[in-house]
């Protein structure tokens, strides 16, 4: 098996247990509308790289190679792929994005309605943090799971993720500088990525030093995937993508080949993901190998 | 002073500490695109009886008459209200209650456009447990902090608030019965005061014993307060409401008033508003006598 087969390989796997961990994250004694119920998992359930949750559990083993490390973290995965999902539903309404289809399938608000889409996406968002402090009641030391908490709030929140939504929203509306769309692309997408690593590597017991080593290495990455996301809208292809190509055009999306050209977004992203790679390196961790070739992986991606 | 002047008196002082505390919430140094902070000052500023954040601080005291309750239990008591406020922006949206007013102000949407009133709810959202994780940097124990996570995101969540919300839109699509608008009101509004009483408590140091009766308290507190609610929306004052009277009947929601007639929809105010205080006596508190006001002012409130 070669290294790019043993990936694909480790990642599908990886993929399918937190997809297991997903069908049981919203506890099924609880009395919830059954269609709230619904269009949450229909979103939750909608495939995609689980490329957050995955790097949660890999930063876990990165830092400490047990069994229970994966164990530890599969709540705080299965928090950030709510906090991604919710994110997504809210993108995809009238009012935002206004998409059609996701991954290939009908968007939330055109099966179940403006209304319940919002809930659904409220509700995945409130659970991300009870599943959080599910990982407490797991064993997670409480002072990690509060810096979790914390960390997710503040990475997922006004000064992450929904900050860089909005400005991306406003954006649309006229501001095209280079320092707005690294704004948008540092926030946007890369926070998460940057939480999702030290999470996990919280949960491993990292120090203080790898926790630093290990942002770098998640800033660069998440740039870099960020980067090569806006390529692939503008020259991937669509049955790969599993959403029009173009897309950002058509909706006068800011983007990188736009701003600074195809030929330099492409080296950028090679230079980003070798910059990663580097900082992985500084963190001195007993398993680097799953997020040095999640970051190999994800430079050569088609989709 | 009498006794409802005094207690008018505490609550108008109280809700002025809270909204200072508010203002400052989130930090000044932190870079946000400038209309998102906008928004979200524009709803958390925007007025309202602040009944929840004042439940949390007087709980704390109520448990521990010290000066240190009331500063350790703000940032939660500012957290609820920005699940409350997060909460109404949603609801006033086109695709869900579509309203134009609220506290005799521009709903989010109006000022802001829908992208924005969404992402404003999803910053306040995210952001009050950022707040909570606050408490524990304050000197809250982790433990205690840890605890008020789940509770918040339980009972504000798919399982709480949420899930009320979601019933209540089904509900307008032709579901009416008791056992249906009971779950609305339980989880729609009952929640967040049994949040605010218990967290409250909990900061204050309270037993398992008096979390339990005080969960109570605001169990029934809360139902009393919703019932209130429906009946001051048929025969209220306009003015003092600040929205239009008779809102959910043009909105066809299901209320008491709908279901079991006016007279049997009063007097289940007053048997919940005593049942309440039995309950607040079987907890023992040092100073139960704020929590006991409130809940005497609230029987009587016209708006």
């Amino acid at each position: 098996m070669n290294a790019s087969v043993a990936t694909a390989d480790y990642l599908s796997r990886t993929a399918y247990g937190i997809e297991q961990a997903l069908k049981t994250s919203i506890p099924q004694e609880w009395h919830i509308p059954a269609r709230l119920r619904e269009a949450m998992m229909y979103s939750l359930e909608a495939g995609g790289k689980r490329l957050r949750p995955i790097l949660v559990l890999a930063a876990a083993e990165a830092v400490k190679n047990e069994s229970d490390s994966y164990t530890l973290a599969m709540p705080v995965a299965c928090a950030i792929e709510m906090i991604h999902t919710y994110s997504l539903i809210h993108d995809d309404l009238p009012a935002m994005d206004n998409d059609d289809f996701r991954r290939g399938k009908p968007t939330s608000h055109k099966v179940f309605g403006e209304a319940m889409a919002i809930l659904a996406g409220d509700g995945l968002l409130s659970h991300a943090f009870y599943a959080v402090s599910q990982a407490a009641a797991l064993g997670v030391p409480t002072d990690v799971a509060m810096a979790i908490v914390s960390d997710l709030a503040r990475l997922s929140g006004v000064s992450g993720m929904v900050g860089g939504q909005a400005a991306d929203i406003l954006g649309e509306q006229g501001v095209t500088s280079i320092t707005e769309l690294e704004y948008i692309h540092l926030h946007k997408t890369s926070d998460l990525i940057v939480f999702a690593v030290t999470a996990g590597a919280r949960i491993g017991g990292a120090t203080r030093d790898q926790l630093a080593a290990l942002e770098q290495f998640a800033r660069k990455l998440g740039l870099a995937f960020q980067v090569q996301d806006d390529i692939l809208d503008l020259i991937g292809d669509e049955s790969k993508l599993g959403k029009p190509v173009q897309s950002d055009v058509q909706q006068r999306k800011v983007t990188y080949p736009y701003i600074i050209g195809m030929e330099q977004s492409l080296e950028l992203v090679g230079r980003l993901t070798m910059e990663s790679k580097e900082a992985l390196k500084q963190a001195n961790l007993v398993m680097p190998e799953k997020l040095l070739s999640i970051a190999d992986y994800l430079m050569n991606r088609d989709h």
